[in-house]
């Protein structure tokens, strides 16, 4: 791990343990109310993760009963700190979702409790998200004269459709596990005290049995190609994937593996072994 | 109100009270058969809602048992001035759903009965959709050697997804109101008789708890970025829009009225206090 | 029918009957292994059907309890044949999918047991899909070391939605029918002998009661706009198929045989009767 992650944080934790790492917020006493602080840490180590060989799967979760009650106003109001007319000044829930979004690795956010506007909005390009049966959520923008940030007027439908998105969006009223997990908001709801196992569950065995290229590739395909208006391109890129199988070390390891009924050991790692020509790695490491 | 909303409607009624709009069609003896006089008179109501300072929800309805049999074919066939040729024109349901699209006030469809082919496409790109127990819906345009028309090929896979908008639109077929709710055509189902009643519930809902600047950036954003193929873009813009959060007016009260435990009472109105930079404001007016 | 159809198929079997073609994957010792002839044929295959005017309706099946077990590994391994480094050159699974999204006609895909990896991609261009309660679906891609083809991450999360498909593409778990019913991915389920009548029942429901090219037309637009970042174009191109339908006879057909409370005899037919000024008619029979 490079010298930046010992950044000592205040408002998160971080920790690596079994090749996931866990990055949690970590201001229960204000219902992990979202701050610059926060944004900024979470930005570092969502990237630190991302570089670190030793990670392959990411646990995004919470100190306390409640993940984050959006936008801190523990102060009386808004943190004037949190905006900025710089030109290419980022909005601080952006800054988690969009590191999130161009990350290699899978994502898993572990929520309990209340996830509502900045509080949720930051988890929107999650690979995915498990909810707990005392979850609450809500998109309470126009209800606060404020407006959708972490991009979420893009993600949310992608996730839940347009009509739904709307009416969560547009009255910012607040719903339950039941109506997020049957509007593919969340993948599933488990106990209050349930839902991180079930995350590091689900992170298990995805290293236990999945390839980093392939889930690293197959993470940047679902973001980049899923919104083309066209399935063409997707094709001739496929195609380029699929012409490189006979070489590529995670094929030959994948298919013996499953012939010989056992579990497969994939030689080759992130960002190491990705195809270099994907066009969206261009930009890693700018978010 | 301009003059022009003095155009007496024959077609549909229109009236405002307690800040919501209801537009109604009104030719319940042909089942509210579709004719070029009520897209011309839809799409003059909504342009009608969207400027009037005293209106800030929009309730789309009819008169009679069944919101619209499509187009009207009362007069033993199609009404060949539903066509023509000319190179801007327009067609007639595409009128209606084009010009709520463009609306920054947010339209509430309460549908009854039957609601079919035009007489479903023009509620389409309404925010809300509420249906009854008693609705019947159904895209039969491959049963009339038609086409979709209303952009509805566009509006309902964002809906509903590609495999249900394919199914309804290559079979024809019929179907109720459940099977609507389950796939997202529809927020929630009512009596017949209590339909209207909770669609103005629901804007009284928006108008005593949201800001209408919010709201119709809300809209927008949905409208205009949701399809984007990256969600970059829309980073950029919402830092654009948070940045101004200190000084815009219903933030401050939206914030206030938050931590006093009461109601807001937000003092920026559409379409004069919307940021005028948003990009899809300089198409308003032209549907 | 072209002289090319006279193609002795040997991993598939083709016929046409009532206007239905049906398309067979014809390796059940293999367990419908896919293979470079496989995909060869499907290619032959749906662009005969395409193309022959005694076909209206195609419906893709197999022989055997399995659909298909995906990409051949019965000779120990991957058949190396399989790949290619050509510039132009296209994935096999690719083949199927891409030629099945430039067809005019629909295609109903009939899926029974196992539906994984390039056996289930393959099919998520089609336009139906029914399963049978005995159905398994996965998309082992990360499972194996190998990449997601058949364009399936364009495909997928406009059937199911971004959230299932991250779910289903990132663990490469195993899922059954009702979980493929309620995400999206098929249409209904059905007992395993009775999903190819199923299939049938629904091809001749098209049959007897639409118009091929309001289907084709249908398909097309459902396949080249629905993703489209604005409605407005599409929006300007149905307004350019309205204009033409008082001139179109099965505009007249479908009308008047719905007035008169009869099965419509719709006298076009596709190809020919295609408005031939639609986009995405130029890049018909280059898949």
């Amino acid at each position: 791990m490079s010298d930046e992650t010992t950044l000592p944080y205040t408002a998160i934790t971080y920790g690596v343990e079994g090749r996931i790492a866990t990055v949690s917020l970590n201001r229960p006493e204000a219902r992990n109310g979202y701050t610059l602080a926060m944004a900024h840490e979470l930005e570092h180590a969502f990237l630190a993760a991302d570089a670190d060989p030793d990670v392959q799967v990411v646990v995004f979760t919470c100190a306390g009963k409640d993940f984050s009650v959006g936008a801190d106003l523990s102060g009386g109001g808004f943190d004037m700190s949190m905006t900025n007319a710089a030109a290419d000044w980022q909005e601080p829930a952006g800054r988690c979702s969009k590191t999130i979004f161009g990350m290699n690795k899978p994502v898993i956010a572990a929520l309990r409790g209340v996830s509502v506007g900045g509080g949720m909005t930051i988890t929107l390009s999650c690979d995915f998200r498990l909810a707990s049966t005392d979850s609450r959520f809500s998109f309470p923008f126009s209800r606060r004269g404020i407006f959708p940030e972490g991009a979420s007027v893009w993600y949310l439908p992608r996730l839940v459709g347009v009509s739904k998105a709307a009416d969560w969006m547009l009255t910012g009223r607040l719903f339950g596990a039941d109506e997020a997990l049957d509007a593919g908001l969340v993948t599933s709801v488990h106990e209050p005290d349930a839902v991180l196992d079930a995350a590091y569950a689900l992170a298990r065995d995805i290293i236990a049995n999945t390839s980093e290229v392939s889930t690293a590739v197959i993470k940047g395909m679902l973001n980049h190609l899923s919104g083309l208006d066209s399935p063409i391109p997707v094709h001739a890129l496929d195609s380029r994937l699929i012409a490189g199988l006979p070489s590529h070390a995670d094929t030959v390891e994948g298919v013996k593996s499953f012939l010989e009924k056992r579990a497969p050991q994939f030689p080759l790692t992130v960002p190491d072994d990705l195809p270099q020509w994907l066009p969206w790695l261009e930009q890693k490491g700018t978010p």
